[in-house]
């Protein structure tokens, strides 16, 4: 491999330039990016050797695009139009079932490999950026046999420079699962974000009261509306699934206030606890 | 001051300890507390020099309680009686009404300081305890007008030890603000907690899947039930009004959702953005 293109040159995409870019300093990485100051901050940062226009994807061995999933499915195709028929071609996003619709009938659905690297932060754009970003995280792959056995090695070998853990699945259990595990969390975070703030709107002072317990329980609510509105939007059933569980457990637990049922509120809590064993592992 | 007794010796205890010996360490600090394991433990940690009886706070020249808020409720009443007329005696529980009812009329009253330390993590026990655990943390005093003024002092000086900022509210204030700012995000991440862990209990390789973003959001589901009970018991009312909003946002994020209103999706998270700025401070 000697020429990367990243197509979204953000949070994800430049992370993952920056690990290629340390460990395999021969490649060239080139970013492509409709925000034209996010490639310049790109190049100023050195997470890009170079700046490409998108028809320069012809001339890639693997193209990455890590760009908001609505937009992803439009462009991918776009893209194995024009690489090369060795070429490999990954996509990054938080949704797996709409992208691989997206190009199940193409040609070139054989270059083609969908992924999820579960790793990020609440901020976005390339200066969020970091080395390191992927080590020792879960990266899940869907329909991999669907992908050229050669292009799956050059795939791997990448991951294996990011310091990921495979795991494989198909598109709908991926989505189903993830609705849970990451979607659900970045609503409960934004809902409690906006509880809070519309309470205290006129008394800023009150929020010398929180602590770092709300810090971490609404720290997701700092994430990108452009990045999660077309995650919501594509996974919308399973959301919703999660969402009308995690509300019928929050009423359920405001009965019990209500009824002074606290021994009741004492055990779910305990029986909640258990999900430390569970998080051993997760940073 | 000689001699600090400390009623509770597991985390919030275990932690001012350890900031009031590290930098007097002339004063000794005496431990008090019904499960005898913490109290070796906290022995075998030095956070405290010696272990004491509940009748030996007739010796302190300060006295703080860091017990279930149920507990300290019944526990203040006594401590009062037993103090000598200048001793500091202090609560650092997460709700102040029902402390200062509980004292209103007790002939010590001015002995008594109501604070609330804001900080912690979501483990317990003494050897949770961590030196400079409160720095540039909000402690949030109580009635401070009730407490003789030289014993207000005493206090300021253990908490400048500490490194603390001092906020000065009446407890009915404090008991509604905090539920919004603490006591709810408690909820959430135990909900949430729940919530995930009724649908993949029967597939634990899920939590692979789990990132950082969901570790974070749930950190608080891994607090103890035996502390947070009573505290939601006491601020009930406030808290059920809370947890009454956040519910009502969740559903209407939820009507979002299923009527495809995308540009309002997208909309409340912008607009929930705005607590990056708020939060900027917040560990």
């Amino acid at each position: 491999m000697k020429k990367i293109y990243i197509i979204g040159v953000g949070l994800i995409g430049g992370s993952i330039a920056k690990d290629i870019k340390h460990l395999n300093p021969e490649i060239t990485i080139f970013g492509i990016d409709t925000n034209d100051a996010h490639l310049e901050d790109a190049l100023a940062l050195k997470i890009i050797d170079k700046k490409a226009e998108f028809t320069d994807v012809k001339y890639a061995d693997a193209v990455i695009l890590t760009i908001p999933v609505d937009t992803a499915v439009a462009v991918l195709p776009k893209v194995l139009d024009l690489v090369h028929d060795n070429a490999l071609v990954m996509e990054a996003g938080s949704t797996k079932v709409a992208i691989c619709k997206a190009v199940e009938n193409h040609p070139k659905r054989r270059n083609f490999l969908a992924t999820h690297p579960i790793a990020g932060t609440e901020f976005s754009g390339p200066k969020a950026a970091l080395a390191g970003l992927f080590q020792g995280k879960t990266n899940i792959i869907c329909e991999v046999e669907k992908t050229a056995f050669q292009l799956q090695e050059r795939a791997l070998s990448i991951f294996k420079i990011m310091g990921m853990r495979i795991r494989y699945m198909n598109p709908e259990a991926h989505d189903k699962h993830i609705a849970y595990v990451s979607h659900l969390s970045h609503i409960s975070a934004f809902m409690l974000g906006k509880t809070v703030m519309e309470k205290e709107k006129n008394e800023r002072d009150i929020f010398d009261m929180a602590g770092s317990g709300f810090a971490s329980t609404v720290r997701l609510a700092k994430s990108s509306p452009n990045m999660w509105t077309p995650i919501f939007k594509q996974n919308k059933t399973n959301v919703i699934e999660t969402l009308d569980e995690y509300i019928q457990n929050l009423i359920m637990f405001k009965a019990y206030l209500e009824t002074d049922s606290f021994e009741e509120i004492h055990k779910e809590m305990s029986d909640t606890n258990h999900i430390k064993d569970i998080l051993n592992g997760i940073a």
